[in-house]
């Protein structure tokens, strides 16, 4: 199978079947997709919650504009980025970064230096806006490979991010919600299931510069 | 192949051979695969510009952090959103939507109500926060499609914005630049390539919620 087909095959499914639940092995094949996302400066500016509980599903499903989708999936992702860029997390990542690929400490300081001048900066709001576009990358990348599973999911932007905030009590980990990626099979009679596939047509979406 | 092995494979590429293009074949596939990807409300907030011609690549060039990628790579996408909502891109699309799946005119008009009074009361800048976020996905998914082809990428934010929608004259179309893509083939002598690709560990990366 190909990517192209994996992304025909997919929609953004509507109504679970809430017998079906996902297994560990493909979850952490989805989460293992996020986790090798490039970002900006390779800092991975975000983290991935695996929500499998159902009590907490029940509790997280007011904060959505579809409850019943969150409390029918299998498992739901939150996708949650940086709060805000600091010394100390760009230091660890590339600390890391020197100490696996064997250089020696400081390899990338004259960077580094840049990077922390460039968001430091910056507002916590600016730096956000960052850090959650980055988060986009591999929420896009765990999409894809649940298509390629045959794992039916939902992204979902449009929820009370501050109520997703409070119960996973994302403020102590520097985190702030951005998406969400309801996983799990669909239900036979999803209304959406039969629905073409409807997109800009190519020469509507691309523009040539020759 | 799977898309972990894609995304093993891949890296942010320093260096391209400047003799070696990417057929027409293979970019209409990565393309396709940004076409193919979801977006808030199925709107698709932004276009592709595929830049091929090296006279254009090199007007660009000085707008980038890394000239000599841009220059020596064989086509440059440039991924740029819409710079703000409007009723007539709003209905524009579920005319299209009602259209192609058979479904009465209108069918969608409640929907398309909300949506319109959401962004409609924002800020352009409120509107393009959320639109370049939709151009991610797409992003992420033309990076995965260049690697399943075993095509080189380099994926780029660190541009001069203004200068690159000046030079493609995105603002006529309603359009602001917002990431970058650089394919081609690498030189042998990327001093990244042979470097390991380093990641958060799984354990710190993933927050399991049970």
């Amino acid at each position: 199978m190909s990517l192209i087909e994996d992304l025909k095959w997919r929609y953004a499914t509507k109504k679970y079947d809430p017998t079906k639940k996902v297994s560990q092995e493909n979850i952490d094949k989805i989460v293992e997709a996020a986790r090798l996302a490039p970002t900006s400066s390779g800092l991975q500016q975000f983290r991935v919650l695996v929500v499998s509980n159902q009590e907490i599903k029940e509790k997280l499903a007011p904060s959505s504009l579809n409850p019943e989708v969150m409390v029918d999936c299998s498992h739901v992702l939150v996708f949650a980025a940086w709060d805000r860029y600091s010394a100390e997390r760009i230091d660890s990542i590339y600390d890391r970064i020197t100490d696996e690929r064997g250089l020696p400490q400081g390899r990338f300081s004259s960077y580094t230096d840049k990077i922390k001048s460039l968001y430091l900066n910056q507002s916590a709001e600016e730096n956000f806006v960052h850090t959650a576009r980055q988060s986009y990358i591999a929420f896009a990348m765990a999409i894809a490979q649940a298509a390629e599973l045959r794992i039916d999911s939902t992204p979902a932007e449009g929820f009370n991010n501050e109520l997703v905030d409070e119960l996973l009590d994302l403020k102590s980990l520097g985190l702030k919600s951005v998406t969400l990626l309801y996983l799990g099979y669909r239900d036979e009679n999803d209304w959406l299931a039969p629905m073409k596939k409807v997109r800009n047509p190519t020469e509507d979406f691309v523009i040539e510069v020759k």
